[in-house]
C-alpha cells in the first residue's frame, strides 16, 4: 500500500492487487448529511441530490458520454452518500484504470449542474425517497437515527425528505458543492492490478492545474460531546405491513475508539451470524422470525449498536422479551469463552473472506484512509487480525457492562397507532 | 477446470483460482419449484422449505452444531432455491474446504426433519413470506411470471404460498426430498484456492457410502412445448404503495439457444446499463423513475425477457409510452453498430469483472454444469466472449423483431382498483 499527498491536499492511497484483472477506483469527498446544516436551512440532502447531479454532465462530458464512455469498457460508475463521507466510484479492467480516475475527477470537480438537470434529478430523487419509503427496514434505519441522535445532524437522513428536495434550489447545491467537493477533502482510492506511479501519473494527466495551492488535507474532528441520549426513545410510525419491524439499540463507540474491536466480538456473539445468541434463541428455538441481527454504527464522534427483528405483529412481544433477556445477560454476565473463540475466528474470517475483490479492498482503503487520517498501522490487514485476537472476554463483559445498562432507544414500523399499541415488552424495555 | 463424475452419480467440477485464499464450495441439487406439482398436491413451496429444513440437524449435527463450526472459522453457509434448482453453498478459507464439503453434504444428504422443527420452521417461512409481500418487486416478479407461464408450474412462486405452507406436512417434504435431493441429481462445485484431488479426497472421506450404485447423473431436459402464451396478459394488485411498479416482458429463449448472447445483447442495450434507451429515455432525459432496467431470464425449455419500471402512478402512462416507442423501435431498425460495439464490451467486461471472488466463479462453474451437463466449450471465459464477440447487429435485429413483436404481458403492483384504472399506454401495451 502506498500514500501520496499531492498539491492542493488530494490524498492518493492505493493497493497492488497481484493477480487481479481490475481496477477499483473511489473518489471519495468527506462529506455527508451532517455537513449539511452548517450552511443553513433548505441543504437538507444536498449531499444525496449532488450525487445525481454530478452525473448529470460536466464541461467536456454530457450524462450520456459519461455513461457510454464507462458502459463501452464493461465498467460500472456508480455513487453512495453516507452521513459523513461521499463515494463516487468506478470498477474497470486494470487497463481501463486511467479512464476511471479521469471521469471520476471530471464528475466530482468539474460538473455542470445546469438547471434544468436539477428539476429532472429533482424528480429522480423524489422517486428514489417513495421507493425508501415502501421498504420498511429503510424507513426504521432512518427513524431510529432520528431517535438516537436526536437534533444532531446525524440524526437527518440522508436522503433528505419530500419537502427539503422540493424546496432544493440550484445555488444551494452550487454553493455546497464549491464549499464541500475540493482536493483537499477527497481521497483518492484504488485497488487492483495497478501500480502506485501509474495512478499518480493518471491523477496528474487527468487533474492537472486542478491540483494546486497549499491546502492541507482537511480531516473530519470529534470535537465536543458526542450526539446522542435524547429525550424520545421510543417511536412508531404506523404502517399498514404484513411485519412488525423493531429496531433497538444504545449509543456505542466511535469509530476510532480502540475498543472498536471488542464491540465488533460484542456484537458477533449478540446477533452476528447463525449461531449468535440472538439467532439461536429467536428463530431457530422458537420460530419467531425469519430476520434477526445485531449491527454496529461508527462515526467520528458518535456509534450506534443496535438490534432488527421482524416478525409477526403477534410475535413482537415474545420476541423482544428474547432479546431484551439476552442483552441484559450479556451485560450482567458477558461471553463465555466459548464464545469468544468462536467471535474471533468468525471476525478473522469474514475479514479475509470479504476482501477477495479489488472494490471490497478499495472500500476498506478509502474508510481506513478517512477514519484513521493517513496510512498507520491501522490501515493493514494483519494488525487488525491482531487486534481482533487481543481481545479477551473481560473487555468484552465491561464493555457490555457499560453500553447495554444505559438508556434504550427503539423504533418500530408496523401496524401500531401509537406507543400505547405496542407490546408491552417493547415499552419496558426503553423504560427500564 | 476439471470434472469427475463419482459411483451415484455425483457430478464434481472445480476451479483452481491462483491467488485467492478461499474456497467457495456449492452443492447443487436438480430440484426446484417446477418439480413440485408432479409429486401432487400440497407440495407448493416444498423446495424453498426444504432450503430452510436441512439447516436444522443431521443425524451427526445438531443445527447449533452446523452454524457453530461453520461461525467458529469465519464461513458463510446458506443456501437459495429457484425454480429449476437448489444451491447449498459455504465460502471459506481454503484449508476450510474439507469442512464445508462434509457439512453441506451433511445437510443436504442427512438431514433429520424432525417434526417439531418442521413447524418450527413453518412459522420461519410464514414471515419470510410476509416479508416477500411487503417488497412490492417481489411481488410484482411472482405476479410477472405467473402471468407469463400461465399454468405451467414456472409459473409458480417459489417461496410458495401462506396456504401452502401452512398446509405442508412432514411427509410430503421427506417423500420429496427422497425423491430428489440424491447425488445423481447433485453437482458439486468448488472454485479456489484447492485442487481437483484434494476435492475428490474431501468428498470421499464425507461421502463415503453413499456414493454407490451405477446411477448416471440426472439432468433436467427439455421436453414439449415451451410453456407460456397464456390466456390472461395483464394483472393488477392493488397495493396502496407510494410508487407504481410495472413488469413488461414476452417469452424469449431457453437458456441453451445458440442466440442467447444475442439477446444479451438486444438486452443491454434496450436497458442494461446507464447508457442504455431506457435509462436514457426514461431517467436521465425525463426524470420519469429512478429505478428503469431490463432482464433476462433463461430456463431449460423457456424464458423471459423483461422491463421493470418504479415510479410514480401519475408518471406511469407516460413512462410506459417511452417503453412501447423504444420496443417498436428495436423491433423495426434493430440497433446500431455503435450500440452493437458499446454492448459488447460491456457484456465482456461486467462478466470478466464479476468473476473476481470465488463465489461468482463457484457460481458459473455450478450453473454451467447444471445449463450444459458437463464440461464443454461453453463451460470457458475465452469461448464466452468470443460468442459476445460474434454476435452482429443483424443476429440482434432479427431476434428483436421475433420476440418483440409477439404478444406482451405486463403485471402492475400499484394503488388501482383494477385493469381499467391503469393508464391506457399500459392496457395499449398489452392489447397491441
Amino acid at each position: 500500500m502506498a500514500r501520496t499527498v499531492l498539491p492542493g491536499g488530494l490524498r492518493v492511497v492505493t493497493e497492488h492487487v497481484a493477480g487481479a484483472r481490475s481496477a477499483s477506483v473511489g473518489l471519495w469527498v468527506e462529506v455527508g448529511s451532517r455537513d449539511e446544516p452548517a450552511l443553513g436551512a433548505g441543504t437538507h440532502g444536498a449531499a444525496h441530490y449532488l450525487e445525481h447531479l454530478l452525473f448529470k454532465g460536466t464541461r467536456r462530458r454530457s450524462a450520456r458520454a459519461i455513461a457510454e464512455e464507462i458502459d463501452a469498457v464493461g465498467g460500472d460508475l456508480n455513487a453512495f452518500t453516507g452521513k459523513e463521507h461521499t463515494c463516487f466510484y468506478a470498477h474497470v479492467l486494470d487497463r481501463d484504470m486511467p479512464l476511471a480516475v479521469d471521469v471520476l475527477g471530471d464528475v466530482v470537480l468539474d460538473a455542470v449542474m445546469a438547471a434544468a438537470d436539477v428539476e429532472l434529478e429533482r424528480d429522480v430523487v423524489l422517486s428514489e425517497i417513495a421507493g425508501r419509503d415502501e421498504d420498511p427496514e429503510d424507513l426504521l434505519a432512518d427513524d431510529f437515527d432520528a431517535l438516537l441522535f436526536g437534533a444532531h445532524p446525524l440524526g437527518l437522513p440522508v436522503i433528505g425528505t419530500e419537502e427539503s428536495v422540493t424546496g432544493m434550489t440550484r445555488d444551494r447545491l452550487a454553493d455546497f458543492h464549491a464549499r464541500h467537493y475540493v482536493p483537499a477533502r477527497s481521497v483518492l482510492a484504488v485497488a487492483g492490478n495497478v501500480a502506485h506511479a501509474e495512478v499518480l501519473a493518471a491523477v496528474e494527466a487527468a487533474y492537472g492545474s486542478r491540483l494546486d495551492g497549499s491546502s492541507e488535507p482537511w480531516h473530519r474532528r470529534a470535537d465536543g460531546d458526542a450526539p446522542g441520549v435524547p429525550g424520545e426513545r421510543l417511536s412508531v410510525r404506523d404502517e399498514d405491513t404484513e411485519q412488525a419491524h423493531l429496531m433497538l439499540g444504545v449509543p456505542s463507540l466511535r469509530r476510532a475508539d480502540e475498543r472498536w474491536p471488542a464491540l465488533q466480538v460484542l456484537s458477533t456473539v449478540l446477533g452476528g451470524g447463525m449461531s449468535s445468541r440472538l439467532f439461536q434463541q429467536v428463530r431457530e428455538q422458537r420460530g419467531l422470525a425469519y430476520s434477526v441481527y445485531s449491527s454496529t454504527t461508527g462515526y467520528t464522534d458518535a456509534g450506534a449498536l443496535a438490534v432488527y427483528v421482524g416478525c409477526a405483529p403477534e410475535r413482537l412481544g415474545a420476541a423482544a422479551a428474547v432479546v431484551r433477556d439476552e442483552l441484559g445477560d450479556l451485560a450482567t454476565h458477558g461471553i463465555s469463552e466459548a464464545e469468544l473463540v468462536r467471535a474471533r475466528g468468525q471476525l478473522r474470517g469474514e475479514l479475509v473472506l470479504g476482501l477477495e475483490d479489488t472494490s471490497s479492498r478499495m472500500t476498506r482503503l478509502g474508510r481506513r484512509e478517512l477514519d484513521h487520517g493517513g496510512l498507520d498501522r491501522a490501515t493493514d490487514l494483519a494488525t487488525t487480525l491482531e487486534r481482533i485476537d487481543a481481545v479477551g472476554a473481560g473487555d468484552v463483559a465491561a464493555l457490555a457492562s457499560s453500553l447495554l445498562t444505559g438508556p434504550r432507544t427503539a423504533a418500530v414500523v408496523g401496524p401500531y397507532g401509537d406507543v400505547d399499541e405496542l407490546p408491552d415488552e417493547v415499552r419496558e424495555m426503553v423504560e427500564s
